[in-house]
């Protein structure tokens, strides 16, 4: 196919431009607590109709499959991005923005697990993208001493989404994510940050 | 009734002593990762017939209840015994024993809740004696300026059982519980412990 056998861009610029429309209005439904969320529902909320909806999305599935491979990949071109002023402060804040991602995700995974059952792919390859996308993240945090050494990438996510699961206002959760992290960063107990480990490079 | 009128000691003490070999053995038989666990296999590892099972417990439900209760009442009993060389030592002690109840009566609760929901009032009744069992250690090693002041025992006790919820193998949950506590016992951030609100009583 040649580039002017390609239908007219603006066709397929409009595809697109639903396809997004009907994935913002999705994530917004399920992050209304208490709503129920239908293919209705989210046509509506989108302002797009039926068909369209089930010509991107064949069934609910599929949307949700698609609603949390957006969020993976968010997460992951975040850890590409981020930045501060040290690797420990890098490590961080993509740790608050895992933090906020699985705090939201939340409700698309129980109906993703609940509908397919923990054994879709989706969440093996999620898991694995994520470590992978955080893992270079805290080792350049070990290696400047800025976080403790003896944790694995594994331990630190498990620990976030866990805090992240717990019941009740953002701020009640967030203080016990700040207590986690501080935890992450503190000295080994040997001593003070500048005396530990001496000689070890 | 008076003394005289009671049944002989010998024969409640036979029976009190079938009932403790009926809990312990429900308790080894749920730690026991896979086993599926029947009246018929408790009756079985207890060594008592089955009905001597039901005369003590009229179904399942009412063993599992007895069960999470004897632990709840294990962990707040541990609370008014433990002790350290200071009240944050004391506090620390406690929430090591509260985690291991946090993390082996997971698969107790996640029956008694798959069979009688989460409104069944012993979740909510254990919660509040938990909570008022940790509130003065927690208060205690505040005082003391061993721990953060601006968790309540309602945050410190649900990230313990958030961690006690991971999956994985002891060690691998023991250094995410390490690290919580560590950030829980952290000065706060203006400084550090010994400069740390310096005039403020």
């Amino acid at each position: 196919m040649f580039p002017d056998q390609l239908p007219p861009p603006t066709k397929r610029a409009d595809a697109e431009r639903n396809r997004d429309k009907i994935l913002a209005a999705a994530r917004t439904a399920f992050a209304d607590p208490g709503a129920e969320v239908s293919m209705a529902e989210i046509s509506r909320r989108a302002g797009v109709g039926m068909a369209t909806l089930y010509r991107n999305f064949p069934g609910r599935r599929e949307l949700l499959e698609a609603l949390y491979g957006d969020e993976v990949d968010a997460i992951c071109a975040a850890a590409e991005r981020v930045d501060g002023d040290t690797p420990g402060a890098a490590l961080m804040a993509w740790l608050h923005r895992f933090f906020a991602f699985a705090s939201t995700k939340h409700h698309i995974a129980s109906e993703l697990l609940a509908q397919t059952g923990s054994s879709n792919p989706v969440f093996g390859e999620s898991r694995a993208r994520g470590l992978d996308a955080g893992r270079p993240l805290l080792a350049a945090a070990q290696r400047t001493r800025e976080v403790r050494d003896h944790l694995t990438i594994e331990q630190v996510l498990d620990m976030i989404v866990a805090i992240a699961q717990i019941r009740g206002e953002p701020d009640y959760r967030e203080s016990i994510l700040q207590i986690a992290l501080d935890g992450l960063r503190l000295p080994p107990e040997t001593g003070p940050r500048e005396t530990a480990r001496v000689g070890d490079r």
